[in-house]
């Protein structure tokens, strides 16, 4: 074999820039990745299952995979899904990619939280379908708003095949939903047929007590469905996570062609999942990784409590983000390239919201650094915010 | 952990039913399936890239297994692609699903081969496009017929954006394209600004000599998109394949917006395929495979020699499947209920036609069963066809 010595193509989604603490990535640390023990479960599914391991799957999953996913979440969530009510994914990004292919159709309007996962946006562009804000206010989207609004566009001859949102732990914004406000939503979604499409990612990364229920456990029936991952509660690399939705709706992703040519979407990776799982080590491995967090989290509040002592934020009880607001009329976007030229990143508040909003905000993803690398790209970004530069850039005026 | 004791979910695709040989599962040799190699090779990706094995990778795929495929293309067909021409799939079945996804809209017509890959057809379904058959005859796919039929679309006002085709040892009927028509065909597209999407899943698995060279190798500059697969070189169940094609292909498949999202669409995975093909691994394994299939092809054709003289088909150089034509008025879906009866099963040949044809063709799959078996399904097979109860089958006549 040949030609690893020039190697063209990078291997890994990570652009890390010298002398740049980048807290615009929402990656994992690389000690919380359990690298050892997935090359553990790995053979372990070898020796488990043979053959049966490398061929084609079932194409909802394997069944040893789903059955501990369903034990699983009836620990960390409020309802334990029914075996035809799971669908193995090849991730989170997939799950959104396949559940969203069968709810929409080009034109039909989606609506989706503000502020929500970048990312997001650009699976559901992918749809060819309008993105529409749904009406949010201080304590997150407004389900009787969003009642009318869609009602608005049904009068208008048009449909709202699915809400997409992050109740729990937001990405960017840290925040979880009231348990009125999800009780409401969901009434709301089964009175207009529309689908919430919960993005259930970061349920497990809890840092102060449970996640709340989610909304998929207030009403399987069809109303909801939830993507879960783990991305970040095992690895990324892996492409491997879960929907759970109403037995019709697992059935519709089983028959899509791609997933059934294919045999399931991800088959020996969910089996070694399962592997990994065994005798409690997904537990454990969890348990560590949250410890690890969560002081990651604290060590970044309280550098920008230090630092930043006027500049707006909530708490995050769980996930991955940080998300700061910061005083009039100063902005994220315009603070950013200052940032740069002192050695610290971050995403702007943009991206998160298709409105145009945002400006003012910024996102610190405390995921990928240490508390000391935290504090001192905390530093770096109090003094770019305190700099001259900054504060007489024309930029940094009241739309910057 | 608990739940092992009830798997209400099967753990795998295939469902094996007792006292029947059933010849129609497209499924590897359990024994062909590398599990140790696997096992070994998943350990070797985590010792030598650490968590960079685990994490967010390259949206096209990681660097060292896109080296090593441009290497082995090198080695198994007539063009080496360049770096940005090469992107790494979740399979051939999601490969077809993305680039399909690119390159059509509702409403379009789509042109495929016949007989060709009947899961496919799904796949292609999902697009909501229209399916037509592309103009064929003795020697398969007519590139002027098609190009004519491509010109009466566009005068109708209709797109023809895709061509779907698997000219190297077809599936299901084994042949492959001549060079001639090749190039024809490539010639057609480029005219017509159609793209052939070339399903090359097979290209390793020759068993008289070298595969033909792809359409791509003929024109790497747009009016072909290559699918190739790990699926049957090594394992199915590891979701993992590729796709070759113009940069511009390339750089819109990374652009969708779930591959951005997942950091690529396998990348564990696709680390451990780099260790698995480094010091010439994949090379062994293949070799042994192949002395494994020829050796079954060369069963099944002896044991339909001898047990059914009268009926047709062409010895295949290549790939898991033998295609053959009962003698008239008899036909492969009458046959099939008498072909259980007797203990062995098959598919019948009109799933592998848009045009509701095929009703005097069966589908032999040698892959999954070793020559003892696959001539004890054969006498089967021959027990059913000479059985009265068939011969007298009122459904076994003329349209049967």
């Amino acid at each position: 074999m040949t030609g690893y010595a020039s190697e063209p193509v990078p291997t890994v989604q990570f652009g890390g820039r010298e002398d740049v603490l980048d807290l615009g990535w929402g990656h994992p640390h690389p000690a919380a990745l359990p690298v050892r023990q997935w090359a553990e479960a790995g053979r372990a599914a070898m020796d488990r299952y043979g053959p049966a391991a490398l061929t084609y799957g079932h194409s909802a999953g394997p069944g040893p995979l789903i059955e501990w996913l369903r034990h699983r979440l009836g620990q960390c969530d409020a309802l334990i899904p029914r075996p035809d009510q799971v669908f193995v994914t090849a991730g989170a990004s997939h799950g959104l990619d396949l559940v969203s292919a069968l709810l929409c159709r080009p034109g039909d309007t989606v609506l989706v939280d503000s502020p929500t996962y970048h990312l997001a946006l650009r699976v559901l562009a992918d749809r060819e379908v309008g993105l529409r804000a749904a009406p949010v206010d201080g304590e997150g989207i407004d389900p009787d708003a969003t009642g009318d609004l869609i009602g608005r566009v049904h009068r208008e001859g048009g449909r709202v095949p699915m809400v997409y949102l992050v109740p729990t732990f937001n990405n960017p914004s840290g925040r979880s939903l009231s348990a009125a406000r999800r009780a409401a939503l969901v009434a709301v979604a089964r009175r207009a047929g529309t689908v919430l499409v919960e993005d259930d990612t970061y349920r497990e990364l809890a840092y102060d007590g449970p996640a709340p229920p989610s909304l998929f456990s207030l009403d399987d029936s069809g109303p909801v469905a939830r993507i879960g991952s783990f991305a970040k509660t095992v690895a990324p690399g892996l492409r491997l996570g879960w929907v759970t939705g109403s037995a019709e709706l697992v059935r519709a992703l089983r028959l899509r062609g791609s997933v059934d040519s294919g045999g399931g979407v991800n088959h020996t990776t969910a089996l070694a999942m399962a592997e990994f799982a065994r005798a409690g080590g997904y537990e454990r491995h969890l348990s560590g990784i949250r410890d690890r967090y969560r002081a990651q989290r604290d060590a970044l509040i309280g550098a920008v409590r230090r630092e930043l002592p006027d500049v707006g934020y909530d708490p995050p009880a769980g996930g991955w983000f940080l998300w700061l607001c910061l005083p009039q009329p100063r902005g994220g976007t315009a603070l950013l390239p200052h940032a740069e030229a002192h050695g610290m990143s971050y995403l702007p508040g943009t991206p998160f919201f298709v409105t145009g909003a945002g400006h003012r905000f910024l996102r610190l993803s405390f995921s990928l650094f240490g508390p000391e690398l935290l504090a001192e790209a905390v530093r770096r970004l109090a003094a770019a915010y305190r700099s001259d530069a900054f504060q007489r850039d024309p930029a940094a005026g009241p739309d910057g």
